[in-house]
């Protein structure tokens, strides 16, 4: 049971979290803090949580575990902000995207006392956002990521886990190095050439009949064009390395293609086709 | 009222538009040309078409269409084998993703004589394939882009323009560079990404964990991976000039965004996000 949580952000993730923890039974008291007080007497009015604070410093002053459920851009000032006042036991926790810079935030912030800092990622999300769209279910048989380092606490972690067990989520552990490649591979790159296909569309000389024809295939292979820019921009900040590094080998890898395409290298065309039909009638397969 | 046509591959869009003319009554006989002969027996019992010939250069004889509805590879070796055995009058016609390679093999093969050869594309299809899935509403709504040239007959060209719009399709006409320069961009490209990416990710070294941790945003931007890889492949080499030239184009923006987040040049990549957030929801809302 985890008697006082800190909950700084109250949007879609985090509003979601402490409905399913409530739904669940495992904590007793949630204060949410945020900039936005109409929107923290919303939260409030929902029943998401008990009370607010607009003062991070003050808020987390007696809490067992603070989430972290803030944009990735500013997971350092609001560290920076609580550092002097957590308590010596309370386990701090996150739900952002990319997972290395905010460690070595922490890191630097907490002077390497990270052993209650669980860093974590719900894979989970809507295309909506706001505590209005936050649900209980929504991280029910969806994956979470832990990201456990040397000089974690196992009971720190385990409370963690256990706190996503309880709003029926998939608890997975791996390095902060793994996730943030995965996540770059799966999640961030096919969202920077989402934007970046749909830019170079919008900027050609004939973009009104290019959209005008554009269809289905268009339409779903863009979807993803249209999520919040402030939060990629954060979170291709965030996950600068990964991201270059995946971002790069594909480039290669198009090069490679555009080359084949160009000297009507039929054989190599055929043979990259049929790779990617058989990688992705297998990965939807598997799900 | 078309009196004969010969529809050579009676296939998903072959078989829809023979339905479609049927059912709008303006054609009398079809006659399905193609090398399965299981197949061409199972449209006739289908009733798309009247009867077959596994003998493309006997079938045109006495057409007044001959539809080519073949994939874009086989179009040159189809026209060779019915040049000499076309009408003076016969209309030619295709249904192909890319125009300007056709038109050149057109060119070669009838010796400039090309009057009758009205080049067409409907932007429709299914992800199923084969005569067993057409259905005559297939063209209702979509769009048919003919691409008239210089030599084309004001005659011919009304024909074919009156048998799409009796398919219930909006037909529009556009030369044959812009038609392919347009696809290209906005259709080809796509293509080309979606196979890149999955092709990049299956070759990683951690490519279990990749699929294994990819949600819904990934299925969503990779669906078109799952496409014919010998449609595609014959596609990107029939409309190689004008797919290279965008790709290429892309890649440069790539690179753009690459770089500027190698930097952490903030404001490129937000502006960069916002452009294209506001260009792929204003393309939603058109449509």
């Amino acid at each position: 049971m985890i008697k006082k949580l800190t909950l700084i952000g109250v949007g879609l993730i985090g509003g979601s979290l402490a409905r399913a923890l409530r739904h669940a039974q495992v904590v007793n008291e949630v204060i949410g803090v945020g900039r936005n007080e109409a929107s923290l007497e919303l939260a409030k009015g929902l029943g998401v949580i008990d009370d607010y604070d607009t003062d991070p410093a003050s808020a987390v002053a007696g809490a067992d575990v603070v989430v972290l459920a803030v944009p990735l851009g500013e997971m350092k000032s609001v560290m920076q902000s609580i550092a002097s006042y957590l308590g010596e036991k309370t386990i701090l926790t996150d739900v952002g995207s990319a997972k290395g810079s905010v460690l070595a935030d922490a890191t630097e912030i907490f002077n390497g006392n990270i052993e209650n800092v669980i860093l974590g990622h719900p894979i989970a999300g809507t295309e909506k956002s706001g505590v209005e769209a936050s649900f209980a279910e929504l991280f029910q048989h969806r994956r979470v990521i832990l990201t456990p380092h040397d000089k974690t606490s196992t009971e720190a972690l385990k409370i963690v886990h256990d706190m996503w067990l309880a709003c029926g989520a998939e608890v997975i552990e791996m390095s902060v190095e793994h996730h943030d490649e995965v996540l770059a591979a799966t999640s961030h790159l096919p969202h920077m050439l989402a934007y970046a296909l749909v830019d170079t569309l919008a900027r050609m000389d004939d973009r009104k009949d290019i959209f005008d024809y554009a269809a289905g295939g268009f339409r779903d292979f863009t979807r993803i064009a249209s999520s919040d820019p402030h939060m990629w921009h954060d979170i291709s900040m965030a996950n600068q390395v990964a991201l270059v590094a995946v971002m790069k080998r594909f480039r290669a890898d198009l090069d490679g293609l555009i080359n084949a395409i160009e000297k009507g290298d039929s054989q190599f065309v055929k043979e990259t086709f049929e790779r990617a039909k058989n990688a992705r009638d297998a990965f939807c397969e598997g799900k």
